[in-house]
């Protein structure tokens, strides 16, 4: 990074708006992967973005991607930081685009049931405006709170609620953007289009390889009428599957539908799991919509639920889990408490999920400083589900810690690939899943996603190193 | 078309998949669109293509577009020519992929809920070899019959069902094609998946200029226990648009919700039209699903309907609707008739929707030789619905046919255009919509659509002149 990059940036941005303090740069080092948070807490020094720009609108945006293609500057785009595949890591050569100034509602239309925001937006300041008018994005992402709502299309994020309301892509409108080379695009324009490809998800999930994501619009939904909870213990993860397949085959749609394996039900429900339920898991559903809709949802749910052997568990549990479902533990906290953990999403059809689960967690617990390994789904589809893979290691030495980390993530990448499972059901690909994209797109469709990249970033400037693996 | 690429390809695909006969050229100029087979019948001599070629594997296909790059011939794939956009148009110069002979079952998987299918399977054959097993695919575009599956996809085709099952990109599941460097990509793996930009929307609505589909999975949904119907005269389209914006927006889903104007209720349903409500519209409704939703929803969208002055139509007209919907007469029985005729798709906010259907249909009316111009809605969303415009106009003298025709697509587009909404909802784009794309897509987003083609297809080599308008 020369002076005079700095220099220009100043001149087209202002001087307010591009940062060089330790303070600022050292914030922006990394995103919330594991990898990175546990070298800077064992003390290793992670290098920083040689310049860190907070530009307040697209034109500002534009201005520095201007800038970037005349010098041959590398491009970091970066929200609230939250992404925990290894998305974001600086570099000195680098300038760290951060998009959270650009945090203004640009309009709620509620009779069209659009809402536009700048892309650095908070997810739930997005959320809240447009529950004040008793409207609802539907997406929560565990992370609402903690990310952006470009952070979300620029990752292909998934709610808790999706199983009803879509994942992202289902939920966007139209995305604003500045391409490397400069130029401003608005991508979705009506409800729906047959007018060519639809090149917003040229955008959605490039995680930063492709532009900058500047302004989102979504498609709201209106509050439901009613909310209700049910809950069930599992006599086995096969018995609730069969009861979740059975459930959205039939076209019930709640938006929440979860099962955890026992090993997670007894960590996180252990209030309600009696002696003799400890070997049990648990299936939790929210179900919204017209009251008259829920009632009779909750009627069949509850006969799919018996046919298979469920039996329903203390209600309390789904409002239990609605209060405690963002709270997560810091990377710092278990470190020092000798663990290192995290989470690994993956999804499969019907017939292969239960394969890669016991695989999984099979080979997780091989490892020796694996002292737990479970599960849960949080997503259904008819074809399918997912499941999110919780595993927790021990070291002494903290220097063994990333080593069983990146073993942890080998096992479950490989038992899903052997099993045919998608190998990144939410979280994105970052670097941490880039070397295991080509089990989902096969080396051809590498290939043309690198092809795709090399039209529309031809000097490589966007996000390099992060999701698309060398040739 | 030199006899040495003929050759080639005899050589390379077996000389009975290659045709140069004068019947299977002739056959295979154009699609079902009008202004090709006004020229036709008015006797102008229609270009046709050098060499048909009718590959029945996914490496014939393979062999086909290798040769076609090594000799940098042009290459126009065709499914069973119903596309109504102009989308095919032949030129000595080319080798047709016609894909009907790929028309196998691959696969059917009644616990996934996938199918699989080669994609020059006939829509209506896939659907029912799903519909033995007690399924659906969920897809009834008009054509049903006479497309297949990649043409659906190539397309970007909605079906009749759309407002609950979904468009064809929320109904595939994974595409298999070939690309014009010659690469077979499968791509789709997972239920869902963060793995990057999701490539399957570069082949979605490229209408046969990325490469050619060859192999399309399905994700199908299990018959639903009950259907039922629901119809109304509505005083007005605006009460019509704000009964249905209420149904779709209080989260009911009815997969088909269709509004006729005046005009259209009257021509299409006059069996059921009394003098008494001889200025009204009609409102049809189709309810599936579990029989106890059926039944709520069938309260509540009554509760609705009456709420903004709509009355209860003899349930009969749905019926008669279902059993009619894919009878339509030929371009041929129109031109004999002294008449031209076609039907145009947008779609639109709500709040936009009506003035462009006024503006529309007055300034089609405003053309002399109109003389019926009309609208109905078939897809709703919550965000805004389509109108599927229809003109009539007649001419003594054919030979000013076409200048007439394309002026009632000059203006139905530019009211469209005018008042923001999408210019194309589902019939694709081809050539005839192609120099109106810059209003949903802006210059640089054409500009993006370029670079992605010239990255994808470099000697520009698929379907030229098809879809994507010269810079």
């Amino acid at each position: 990074m020369t002076p005079e990059i700095i220099e220009t940036l100043r001149k087209e941005i202002g001087g307010d708006k591009v940062h060089t303090s330790d303070e600022v740069l050292d914030a922006r080092r990394f995103d919330y992967s594991v990898p990175a948070h546990l070298r800077d807490w064992r003390g290793e020094e992670l290098a920083r973005p040689g310049v860190v720009v907070r530009p307040e609108s697209t034109a500002e945006v534009q201005s520095v991607l201007r800038v970037a293609g005349e010098t041959r500057t590398p491009v970091v785009p970066y929200g609230l930081g939250s992404g925990v595949c290894g998305g974001i890591l600086s570099d000195p050569s680098v300038i760290l685009v951060d998009l959270s100034r650009m945090n203004r509602i640009r309009e709620i239309d509620e009779t069209n049931l659009l809402a536009s925001f700048d892309a650095g937006k908070q997810g739930l300041e997005a959320e809240e405006a447009v529950a004040a008018l008793g409207l609802t994005i539907g997406h929560w992402p565990q992370s609402i709170a903690v990310s952006t709502v470009g952070g979300w299309v620029s990752t292909r994020a998934s709610g808790q609620f999706s199983t009803a309301y879509g994942n992202i892509e289902d939920i966007i409108y139209s995305i604003e953007a500045v391409l490397p080379n400069g130029d401003i695009v608005q991508l979705g324009k009506a409800p729906r289009a047959a007018a060519g490809p639809d090149l917003r998800h040229l955008l959605m999930g490039a995680e930063g390889t492709m532009g900058i994501i500047t302004g989102v619009t979504f498609a709201l939904r209106r509050k439901p009428e009613e909310r209700a909870y049910s809950a069930y213990y599992t006599p086995s993860l096969s018995a609730g599957f069969e009861a979740q397949r059975t459930i959205i085959q039939s076209d019930w749609r709640p938006p929440v539908m979860r099962q955890y394996d026992a090993a997670e039900t007894g960590r996180n429900f252990r209030d309600f799991t009696a002696e003799s339920v400890q070997d049990r898991g648990l299936l939790l559903m929210v179900h919204e919509g017209p009251s008259s809709r829920v009632e009779v949802e909750l009627e069949a749910v509850d006969g799919i639920a018996k046919r298979f052997g469920l039996e329903e568990a203390p209600k309390g549990i789904v409002p239990h889990w609605m209060e405690n479902r963002n709270h997560v533990p810091t990377w710092q906290q278990l470190f020092e408490g000798g663990l290192i953990a995290d989470t690994i999403e993956i999804s499969a059809s019907w017939t292969k999920i239960e394969a890669i689960y016991d695989e999984a967690i099979t080979s997780l617990r091989e490892i020796d400083a694996v002292i737990a390994a479970s599960a849960h789904s949080s997503h259904v589809y008819r074809t399918g589900i997912n499941l999110y893979f919780t595993f927790v290691a021990r070291h002494d030495d903290s220097a063994d810690m990333e080593a069983t980390y990146l073993e942890c993530w080998r096992r479950v990448m490989q038992a899903t690939a052997r099993h045919g499972g998608g190998i990144a059901h939410h979280h994105g690909a970052g670097r941490l899943r880039k070397s295991y994209l080509v089990h989902d797109l096969g080396e051809t469709g590498l290939s043309l996603l690198r092809t795709i990249h090399r039209a529309i970033d031809p000097q490589g400037l966007m996000n390099p190193g992060n999701l698309i693996p060398d040739a």
